[in-house]
């Protein structure tokens, strides 16, 4: 299966989850109005009462197209949100419900464009078009909250 | 009162809490050996069950130096987390116990270098050295996790 991606966006991400950005959103003043403030670009969802926040750094490889996806999983206890720190792009990897052929979608992020993925769904390893660090937020401890799953066929994503 | 910036590193902020960075720390490999992860960067601390953990940015404007400070701020019920999303450094200011003279230490971040304070650390707001925007991971609501404190004298930082 080939796949191309669409451009990631707070609309087209919306089942998806949150995307990490100041762009379209009202801010408000605060220290002494030298900061703006966007209140909860991302949404974490960490199963209260059962895990606890936690933020750890990716230091990933750069990927280069055509990108093969033939594992996905998902966080049945907690969503997971990822910043990129540096200018590199993504592609984001996710399925509406299984993930099955024609219920996956990819979307290219922008360059350091963050996300977060609700809780539980189905999405690719991180992929990275560019070698850098990544900030993620999540669930800890990270014991059942893993599930995998191997795709019958896997997917090409190419631009 | 005048104040030269530490260097900040783990140990020297180890008292107020948290370098984000990958600069010591151990890795496991993942996704197939194409990231290495680098857990609990920064321990959140949400003061659990009776908030929720979120994502923010902050949009600030670069200060020039010297910078004055005289308005130091603490969160009893959670720590505060800042991620840099540009190579921009930050001068951070804390205080051991009580914000008084001879007790106020300032740090000078490297650039695009993230740190987290611990709960109830009394810290001058945010003073990035450049524009930039800036990932805050801390518990909402805000209510009644914010206390603010006049200094007496107002404390001048130079390099």
């Amino acid at each position: 299966m080939k796949l191309r991606p669409a451009v990631m966006s707070p609309e087209a991400f919306r089942d998806f989850g949150d995307v990490i950005t100041s762009h379209g959103r009202s801010p408000r003043l605060i220290n002494a109005g030298t900061s703006q403030r966007f209140d909860d670009v991302a949404i974490p969802d960490l199963a209260e009462g059962m895990g606890r926040a936690a933020i750890h750094l990716f230091r990933t490889e750069g990927r280069t197209l055509p990108v093969h996806v033939d594992v996905m999983e998902r966080h049945p206890l907690g969503s997971q949100a990822f910043q990129p720190l540096a200018a590199i792009r993504s592609l984001v990897v996710v399925a509406h419900g299984q993930p099955e052929e024609g219920a996956i979608h990819a979307f290219l992020t922008a360059p350091g464009q963050g996300w977060n993925l609700k809780r539980g769904i189905w999405h690719a390893p991180l992929i990275m078009l560019g070698p850098c660090e990544v900030l993620v937020i999540e669930r800890a401890p990270a014991g059942d909250n893993l599930d995998l799953m191997t795709l019958s066929s896997p997917i090409e994503i190419t631009l």
